[in-house]
């Protein structure tokens, strides 16, 4: 009965090493076994979903052309973003790798479904948004259970939607959440891409928590 | 080196324990120690945000009257909710267990932030709504090292949004994203509650996915 509920150290372990060694991986992707796909897509669909409505989709693609038409959406639509930054950060922006579209062997659409009938529409009168949280904690699922694999994913937001959507042939009232890129890499760094590169700092927990009330503050956090 | 990438079976078998065997959980909780809240609101701090944005923030609220008022917010949505549902599925509804607000020791709000400064913008230009999206990994993150704990968690999805905010004085741009009861429980069951009830059945995940280009589905897939 207690192993039906408790996790043994070494799996509690597990859990907290696949969500804190996580890493956005961008490069040096091998191949993936068909049964290893297998296993994260599972993972996938069984994540939390607003009355059980399950509105996710995944593409699997391995299609090189497929590939290179959603490469080239990305250059497009980061040439555009670059434009934003300028001098340093600009230089900065240009030395960041952002996706492995065509480097990793498989990349995953997710997509979100909001008429999907499942569910009954349970959950959905407050907010009609929230089937993509659904869809979310399945693209999470699928990154942590990636990483109990030792399979590195990408997640690639730098995209035109509209576009992508016309690529993969994904109905219009539906919407993409999330292009991973997926592959076995040589290594997971110790700190984010964009930590270890110096565009952006990580934020420390106190600053984000409060007590009871927006702005009540944990002894030692950030006013 | 090996060790650095690898997971052991027993951790692997955590990381898929934990997205298995999570449940949504509404009732008979326990108190939570500070050191296992630390734990796995750190947890919820490290999920992939784009641009390393972080735009989350984490209402802790053990407050009784809070959690009052909340149950309050909820009640009046359930019954509004409840108005779209007639005969045998109206009864269904009311059978359903849809909250541990006040039963739960500890409520936690997960809010996400589209402003803040964090990220410099990166991979927000093609979906200013991706911040949401990065907040929602964080509840994953959260739900897992929950389930991982022993806790149960159940997330609410019925409640009035404005007015949530308004209780806990969550500024008028943020987005209230989650909001989470946890505490030790009894049990986790075989099965997600609304399943076991009736009230929806899970699909295939061959139903779900599609190879290169929508619709071109695996073999033994439904069309």
């Amino acid at each position: 009965m207690q192993k039906d509920i408790h996790f043994t150290e070494e799996e509690r372990r597990g859990v907290y090493r696949a969500i804190h060694a996580r890493r956005d991986v961008r490069s040096q992707f091998l191949p993936v076994p068909d049964a290893v796909l297998a296993r994260i897509l599972e993972a996938a669909h069984h994540p939390p979903s607003v009355g059980f409505m399950q509105p996710w989709d995944f593409i699997v693609i391995r299609d090189l052309p497929v590939r290179q038409t959603v490469h080239r959406n990305f250059a497009n639509a980061s040439s555009r973003a670059a434009e934003i930054y300028e001098g340093e950060q600009r230089k900065l922006y240009e030395g960041l790798k952002l996706e492995g579209i065509l480097q990793s062997p498989v990349n995953i659409c997710v997509s979100s479904d909001r008429d999907r009938p499942k569910g009954r529409g349970l959950g959905r009168q407050t907010d009609p948004e929230v089937h993509l949280y659904s869809t979310v904690c399945a693209v999470q699922n699928l990154l942590l259970a990636a990483r109990a694999e030792s399979l590195g994913v990408g997640w690639v937001s730098i995209l035109d939607l509209p576009q992508l959507k016309a690529t993969l042939g994904i109905p219009p009232a539906l919407t993409p959440v999330a292009y991973l890129c997926v592959g076995y890499v040589s290594e997971f760094r110790p700190q984010p891409d964009l930590e270890e590169k110096g565009w952006e700092t990580r934020s420390s927990l106190c600053s984000v928590i409060h007590f009871d009330h927006w702005g009540a503050r944990p002894e030692g956090g950030e006013k």
